[in-house]
């Protein structure tokens, strides 16, 4: 599958490129626009949302191109040539006002606002969706990993499962959200990640023995030897085989460095484990499990069943956001040359916020978050007195005095990204900052408690007014 | 985010090329091996499996490359000169034998037969995996959708929640199963499927008002004029301002071809949508809906409802595959130097079956399917009395004098592609021709009949053998 990812422009729904042309033709491309990109619900039925891809949509922001190949395609499509010129020279020449990647987020705030002309901005959306929802719903699953496994490290070993080149953006979003390194080797040469990785039961099973196996492999690899222990029997063969090897690579002063269990019961087998290498002064040894892993397994191994696990490999959960397998963001028109805009639905949750808008966060005394309010763009939030529910404007709360940031930052100026690149190690540490931040109760993964996002009177009023507008 | 989708040597697990090294050092990489590519249990709780990814693979493994900076970047991750030295040569050059794309398959019997010496079929692991359980995922999922949608065509709308790139794999795959065209024109470039759509809710919203929105979209597009009618209320705005476009197109000889529903209760809606537009003789004015669309709302729209809709957009779920995200395809290794291979473990049903196979499926005496029968390749099917149950061997099936085909074909011959490309409409014909012949309570969604896959006497014998064998 040949991908030209200096030229991305078709990576685009078929009706962006309709209205594209629509807007071209009814003389309307220089129209100034207002889009925002929020999302609805908090995926995994969790408390919270981690935003990412940022960087990533950035990057492709800037490759929203067209080849002549392109060009040729569409006009075989039926676009006609006058449209296609343009699109020839298309770049996007637009303003973003984003959160920063690694922000924890939350339903119905805008999470990016997108200005320029209505048809570049219309152009870009369905990028824009693909790779924000995405890597955030993958962040999210891999953050809600980290808050279970702690200290002990975790590794993406999701490939094989992931949704074919989806894999990439899924290591790169697996890291933010907190695994330490990634098997796909190919995501780690583009986003610098980590790799890791050490040997398939096809290995142990190619040679005429497990013993064999394990010490070619140690031979090779003395550096890196993680032993997979139950191609055969975990603990009468594959221990018992990774034990003495340990003890001949002793002899060399060498160390093993792990073993890892990939089936059976890992709250029983790891801590039969642990005291067999333990009963052999191997104590140094380390044990990594894999075989279907999610948040909700190792948190049962870990607190409840105390297994003796230092690291685990998670696949196909991690890597592809299962059970939810997306996140629902979605990208709404909120202004038009200046007047505000919105979308009426029979549910009322659903009708969106217009105009253009600023997001800020308010801090509790303690230091912890505490509402998110959402006001007009111009709005002084030190004037801020009361949130609003958006939709139950009878549950208010008092805001005055209490210390507050701005959410929404430009990061990409008339065409140009002035967004600073940040490591993936930063962007993780940021989300770990963040999460100090967020009140536990919010956190946890049975019914979590609701983290509260506001709207101000003024910007309660314009909607207010523009829906009786609409409804007449 | 690069790729250089000419040199996809990188797209493979760490451990992948840990193993590759390790065979390299060892002076085993001539040795000989099979490997069988095979799932475990069905998607979606269904009867069934559509295999898809085929084509997709090869062309990727003929890239299966490395160029000098993977050789580069490889080397920094500590690999071994010579060991790079022969990577820069690599290329796969062993034999594939797999059933067609578009096959219905089973748990448990080899879809994919790989042969070549042990380094080069490990490496390719991970890609293949990738690919195939992706694919055949997806396609699987719009096939189901096929079952209850019928002759009513359906599109892909996926990549706003597609995963990453994955989108592309996607509508490729949903095209297998049944998508008659897809939103993506990236991938209706590279993989040549229709692409169509028409408008979003911020065109309508971008406008004074519906009517000039759908004015203006009818004159820049008449002949492809689809309006999305629920922006602002589908009954009291939304239809009657379509009605007057139609009408209006009427006068120019053009014809409105169709209104979309995108939200609330798509039955009710459609019902009244198409009293309306009858009323007024626009019969030919077709009703397509969205929103959050699977194979059991449809079903209960068409089969249950007498929901009035000519056409469906799926986007999340076919898609992504949700809910299961991923299909659960291992590659196992079978046979080092004709010697066969097979992995223990603590689930009977966990056990592979070694040594070089080859799929037969048999016939019943009304052309239907009625067995799968897993053999050791050189055996002759003409001489099979009974396949046994592969864990329960009291269970047994006679299938003397039985119709039946070979299902494993070569695809690929010492390093060179011989498989002849399908186009995706062929390989989607040949999907529903076989459909036709499976019967149809392994087609149904709740509790569907279990398709049964036996092996032979003489595998099932190899395989005891060897288990009591490695079991000592």
């Amino acid at each position: 599958m040949p991908i030209d990812t200096n030229h991305l422009g078709l990576y685009t729904d078929f009706y962006e490129l309709a209205m594209a042309q629509g807007y071209f033709f009814s003389k309307r491309n220089k129209e100034s626009a207002v889009f925002d990109y929020f999302f609805r619900s908090n995926p995994f039925n969790g408390g919270f949302t981690v935003f990412a891809g940022l960087q990533d949509f950035l990057d492709m922001l800037s490759k929203f191109r067209y080849s002549s190949s392109d060009i040729e395609y569409l006009s075989k499509q039926g676009f006609k040539k006058k449209f296609l010129d343009y699109l020839t020279n298309f770049q996007f020449s637009g303003t973003l006002f984003s959160m920063n990647e690694g922000e924890l987020i939350f339903p119905n705030q805008p999470i990016m606002r997108i200005e320029g002309n209505i048809l570049e901005c219309q152009l870009i959306e369905s990028l824009l969706l693909n790779i924000l929802n995405f890597e955030s719903l993958i962040a999210t699953k891999a953050f809600r990993i980290k808050l279970v496994s702690g200290d002990r490290p975790f590794t993406d070993f999701g490939l094989r499962r992931g949704q074919g080149f989806g894999a990439l953006h899924a290591s790169r979003a697996a890291c933010i959200g907190g695994a330490q390194s990634t098997s796909n080797v190919l995501a780690g040469k583009i986003f610098n990640i980590p790799v890791s990785g050490t040997q398939a039961h096809s290995w142990i099973q190619s040679f005429d023995n497990e013993l064999e196996a394990f010490r070619t492999f140690a031979e090779v690899h003395p550096d890196n030897t993680v032993l997979l222990v139950d191609t055969f029997d975990t603990l009468k063969s594959g221990i018992p085989n990774a034990i003495k090897v340990a003890k001949e690579m002793e002899k060399n002063s060498q160390k093993l460095k792990a073993i890892r269990l990939d089936s059976g019961d890992l709250a029983y087998l790891s801590k039969k484990a642990r005291k067999m290498l333990d009963d052999v002064r191997l104590d140094y040894v380390k044990i990594v499990a894999s075989n279907q892993l999610n948040e909700h397994v190792i948190k049962s191994l870990l607190k409840d069943q105390d297994a003796k696990i230092d690291a685990f490999g998670i696949g196909t959960e991690l890597i592809t956001g299962k059970t939810d397998a997306a996140l629902d963001g979605v990208f709404k028109l909120a202004e038009v040359n200046s007047v505000p805009k919105m979308k009426l639905s029979e549910n009322i949750e659903k009708v969106t916020l217009p105009g253009k808008k600023q997001v800020y966060r308010f801090y509790d005394e303690e230091g912890l978050f505490f509402r998110d309010a959402v006001l007009k763009e111009n709005e002084n939030p030190d004037e801020l007195k009361f949130i609003y529910h958006p939709v139950h404007p009878e549950k208010f709360t008092g805001l005055y005095k209490l210390k507050y940031e701005k959410l929404l930052n430009k990061v990409f100026d008339n065409g140009n990204v002035i967004h600073q690149q940040k490591s993936l190690s930063d962007i993780h540490n940021y989300l770990i900052n963040r999460a100090n931040k967020l009140p536990d109760e919010h956190k946890r993964f049975i019914s979590p408690h609701i983290y509260k996002v506001g709207i101000s009177k003024k910007l309660m009023e314009i909607r207010n007014k523009l829906k009786n507008k609409l409804e007449q």
